[in-house]
């Protein structure tokens, strides 16, 4: 059953006293248009929703009426009447039809609106219509959440260009790092077939503003650049266009040798460069609107420039070439390994980026993982962020969480995004912030952009974890503006998710602000990074030391031994901080102005040295590790109090992980404690639980069919 | 949203005259309990379900007391009350309770029931609580399905003990055959986690009477029998325990060697009939109900006792005996390869098996698919039936649709089951039909069961094709009484599913009752079998003739040239059909004998032959192919009619699939046809429409990641 009437069926269940049976799957997302059981605030809405008049008749436009119809129907029982402009109670229209003054439709741009109230009037401008879509949904968020509507004023526009979703997704559907079942392209049916997924998640995208989509994984396959797949690819652009969305594909480059026939992928060789531009032309023939290309190139297998002696310059401006007289764009992905082992991996972005920067061409981005790594659960900022400013760069966080917790654990991420957003890089002095990179008002970037590595699969709920609907949420408010903040992000997405009840609200508000924090530290603290299992990252594996690649083991990472723990990236070891700007490079240099979370991170110090609480570093790291579990308990009885406020079926699920998510927080602290009690051969601090296990039983987990590994061709 | 309170959505949605916007996923199967609307009706329901009480407090009458609030709230708007005996209009009861004459009782057997009606009081009585479940859902059902109850007398019992459905399901999640996205089983988070599916599926699988589930695929892997796994399977057993569902498993052959650690599997080592005594004994300590295994030996490359010269007896009776003590079955299966190329892979399963009647031990059954080669969309019914009174033999159908149009077409299977079930073996004479086999009372089997495959995958409406929801509750039905007719089966899934309206109920009966014919005509008529392209099975490659072994071929079943078609199983041939009993045999033998919709299944006959119409070979050929697509356009326009009768996401669903359908019917055509042309040189006749395409087009096309390809492990 989709959304419609809500609102009659909360209602009848009150009525009869049967909340208890009441259950919800969460495949609504935040757009479940709770009925509103407050009377007086049911009928300030009526006022608002009972007639309406909408000017526009395109695909976007009926998507306007069909949602105000669908939250109406939902959260009011009424189904609101179209009517004359004068009678209406809302109007919705572009500003040629309106009298809207100029200094306000000058800050609208093409997906900016205004909103604004006057005599028992709502209205929502804007220059096109998919500005009237999104103003349209920020009324029907403000209602969710239970605001006022009669003095509105709200002018918005999106900081960002591209605000985009990345898929890791195979054409075999299944979802590398995606870990709430399976890919929801449904290829093989496609293009006949148009699941009402399709249709939900650009409702559930257009919403919060996410504007963009590639549909498949950066570890890419070439079939779907054939004939056979873009008619799929095209099926998909039309249902997404009335919402805005643009579809981008990501393009493996040896395509022109897999499926052209050609000896070569040279992007210097000029039957390289033909098969491109046919390429693009004969996409765009299908799906005008058609984004562009996200390439990930020479890095972990992938082919690229470099195989030919190119660079990654060489390589991006070939394609965009390719795309530019349809206007299309190049994302390239700074995420690259060096076919040799380096000294230090964290310093190889920076390293091959930096040097070519100016050199792109104007519809080429870079994409920048938050952090020099690798998604870890908390990085410092990446170096490359204000390093190059004649190059747009872009963000590229990761929903899906592969490092933090996967399908099992509640952690809501928009804190990490903050933090690292909130960085200052100081490359223009005090204030430049990572976001200000982002949103391009640092270096007068033309192109600006935030990728999000999606999380959504075929799980009913879309996300696997219920909770990690907000992960999904918080990266599209964070993508229109990188300026927000967790918290109010967080308050939004309860209030539409759960209701406005004050206990729901300030309850899962405090367990989710508190849940990456807390992750963090049972798992990586005080700079730790990449002590995962190998291949299927779940898990802890600090022990693992011999792979075919030292840059791939834990133990490159945190290097502990008799002498104590932790990368020694200052001056006196791989330098990597020398890759900030100062002050950020002396900082990070000095174990005593390094900011303890990232301690580790920057520095190999002995196992006793002193910390700032005036705990060694060993006591630090075990307080750190039993305070993860003790927080995830907190967590289990914060969230079995709002038993009597949620629906049976998502309480009951989160419950259920929580305790998945204790065991494995213990899990977590016992396989990593035991490891490094047998480097640092001291004993375990009184505070902390013992072990359940010794260290041989966790080095002897196996997880074969452990969910989002990586495709094997 | 579960199922609650439907009847108030849809009567609101009446009121405001909204019903446009009414849209149904699919996820509540034939379990919707759509509101009752005509109002005598309601009445007569409210007279019933107003109160009831219930006699019984184990974990099954939990579920009758929930499913009978969730009915009563979803078609009536009420909870029923719990109240006494002497004031219900319902009660529910094991027969001590009641005073029920013995010779009721004694029919009932330890899953039946009795449901009788006397002066406005409904009694629902069984011997055992799943009994009263049964007994439950069927006087659901007829509510559903507008029955009146004020004279009901109805005693049913089960005519076979074991129906079961197989998942070819594999702890990757990827399931083998499986057309409706992936495993329902999400093994990375159970044990802890317990997804509402699990529940949901039991339900569905209780109300039609299925009452064990086999959760891992026939191509094995032996981790799910490693503790890890079992503690996961044991979370499931305990899920359907109180529906009455016994969990079974696959056993890999040789899991003494893959997980036990042994150098044989030989099964009369004496190591190895340990080991498997000590699996038994483990998993029968964690699961006290567990059904057994099942077993695909020496088959496709699966291990077996032959790997170490001992017989398929040998190895299914040392697995029998490790599982008697607690009770336990083996389900062994007969479908076979020998390694060696056979000269009609029709016989081997014959060949190897009927020696062996009598060999098995008690609690041993063979598993036997309908048809002697593999699930192709039409075949004979399978010589061993009727051949092996002395060993019992359980059906082995396919609902996932393999061979028929996977998840693209509605094809209705019931009637292929039947054609099977109701075949006359003349094992003893006249009507010793195969129906009669499976339930025992021809050879008076102790053991008797019913094998589905199933079309079960994590599509929101479980079967990926809407209409395929009808083929596993056809396997239900049948397994619990195989002499049940297609048509009636199909009455009660349309009325449940779409509603009662006489002209929704008339055109879809038609429509189903139909399709699988409509399918065989345009794939494989006039017994043509084995025609689909390698691995994937999807689409028509009759032109294939160079795999490894020839008996992978379509060629090899069709034998054309330029002289005729078709695989000579006559006394002049392979005498496959010296394996049927007289007068099968000599029917089956000779051309003018044997039925036209088998004819190239046992002849090669010349392309210019005259059939029955007066039509040559060719022309018929063409004539079935041309009527197929036809068939298909008719169901199109019986399905265009009934839209203003169901929810819009059902029927636009349906509608797409059609589409799709026709086109792959026009492929089969074309392709089959291009091809056999290639072979008889003769013109197509007038009446059937060119070819799309040329042959060479057909030929060329390629499927990489078509779904539901077999695991390489």
């Amino acid at each position: 059953m989709t959304f419609i009437l809500r609102s009659t069926i909360l209602n009848v269940l009150i009525l009869i006293g049967a909340l208890d049976g009441y259950s919800e799957n969460g495949y609504d997302l935040w757009l479940r248009y709770a009925p509103i059981t407050d009377s007086s605030l049911k009928d300030h809405y009526l006022d608002y929703f009972t007639s309406f008049h909408c000017i526009a008749d395109d695909p976007t436009a009926v998507v306007i009426r069909k949602e105000l119809a669908l939250a109406a129907s939902s959260m009011l029982g009424i189904i609101p009447n179209e009517t004359s402009r004068s009678k209406a109670s809302l109007v919705i229209a572009t500003v040629e039809n309106l009298d809207i003054p100029a200094n306000i439709t000058n800050q609208l741009g093409t997906e900016g609106y205004y909103i604004s109230a006057n005599r028992g009037q709502v209205t929502v401008t804007a220059n096109t219509s998919i500005g009237l879509l999104y103003g349209t949904y920020h009324l029907l968020r403000l209602t969710q959440m239970g605001e006022p509507l009669g003095s509105l004023s709200i002018i918005e526009a999106p900081k960002t260009k591209i605000r985009i979703l990345n898929h890791w997704d195979n054409l075999d559907r299944s979802s590398e790092r995606g870990y709430a079942g399976f890919s929801i392209w449904d290829w093989h049916r496609l293009p006949g077939y148009i699941d009402q997924r399709y249709i939900d998640y650009a409702r559930a995208n257009a919403s919060i503003g996410i504007n963009a989509t590639v549909l498949t994984n950066v570890n890419a396959n070439a079939q779907v650049l054939t004939p056979m797949y873009l008619e799929k690819v095209k099926a998909l652009a039309d249902v997404f266009r009335p919402y805005g969305i643009r579809v981008y594909l990501t393009a493996r480059f040896s395509a022109p040798i897999e499926i052209g026939g050609l000896k070569t992928a040279d992007p210097l060789a000029p039957e390289v460069q033909t098969w491109w531009q046919k390429k693009a032309e004969e996409i765009y023939s299908m799906i005008p609107d058609f984004g562009g290309f996200l390439v990930k190139a020479n890095s972990e297998g992938q082919p690229g420039p470099q195989n030919y002696g190119r660079n990654h310059a060489d390589g991006a401006n070939m394609l965009a070439d390719a795309l530019r007289p349809f206007g299309g764009t190049v994302m390239w992905r700074a995420f690259v390994y060096s076919d040799e082992e380096p000294d230090d991996r964290a310093k190889q972005a920076y390293n091959e980026f930096k040097p070519l920067d100016g050199q792109f061409h104007e519809n080429v981005m870079i994409q920048v993982k938050n952090g020099p790594i690798d998604f870890q659960p908390r990085e410092p900022f990446h170096p490359l962020f204000g390093a190059m400013p004649n190059t747009p760069l872009m963000m590229e966080f990761q929903i899906t969480q592969e490092y933090l917790g996967q399908a099992t654990q509640l952690v809501y991420l928009a804190p990490m995004y903050e933090e690292c957003l909130q960085s200052d890089t100081y490359a223009k002095g005090e204030s430049s912030t990572v976001a200000s990179v982002i949103d391009g008002t640092l270096h007068d970037y033309q192109l600006t952009g935030m990728a999000g590595v999606a999380n959504i699969g075929t799980d009913i709920n879309w996300t696997g974890h219920p909770m990690a609907q907000s992960n999904w949420y918080a990266f599209g408010r964070l993508a229109w503006n990188p300026q927000l903040d967790a918290q109010q992000i967080a308050d939004e997405w309860i209030r539409a998710t759960f209701g406005n009840e004050r206990k729901v609200v300030e309850t899962i508000s405090e367990l989710m602000l508190n849940s990456w924090e807390t992750a963090v530290s049972y798992m990586t603290p005080l700079g730790l990074h990449h002590l995962m299992g190998t291949s299927h990252h779940y898990g802890p594996a600090p022990w693992v030391d011999n792979l075919s690649r030292a840059d791939w083991t834990p133990y490159y990472y945190h290097k502990s031994n008799q002498g104590g723990i932790g990368f020694d990236r200052t001056s006196t070891g791989s330098n990597a901080t020398s890759q900030y700007f100062p002050p950020v490079a002396s900082t990070f240099n000095d174990p005593d102005s390094c900011p303890e979370k990232f301690l580790l991170w920057f520095h190999h110090l002995p196992w006793t040295c002193k910390m700032k609480s005036g705990k060694t570093l060993w006591e630090a790291l075990a307080y750190h590790y039993q305070n993860g579990v003790a927080e995830v308990r907190r967590m289990q009885a914060q969230w079995k109090q709002l038993k009597p406020y949620i629906d049976h079926e998502r309480h009951q699920s989160v419950s259920m992980l929580l305790d998945i998510q204790e065991q494995e927080a213990i899990w977590w602290k016992d396989a990593c404690m035991s490891y490094f009690q047998s480097k640092s051969g001291l004993p375990y601090p009184e505070a902390m639980e013992a072990p359940q296990h010794d260290l041989e039983y966790y080095q002897s987990l196996k997880f074969p069919f452990a969910p989002g590994i990586r495709p094997k061709w």
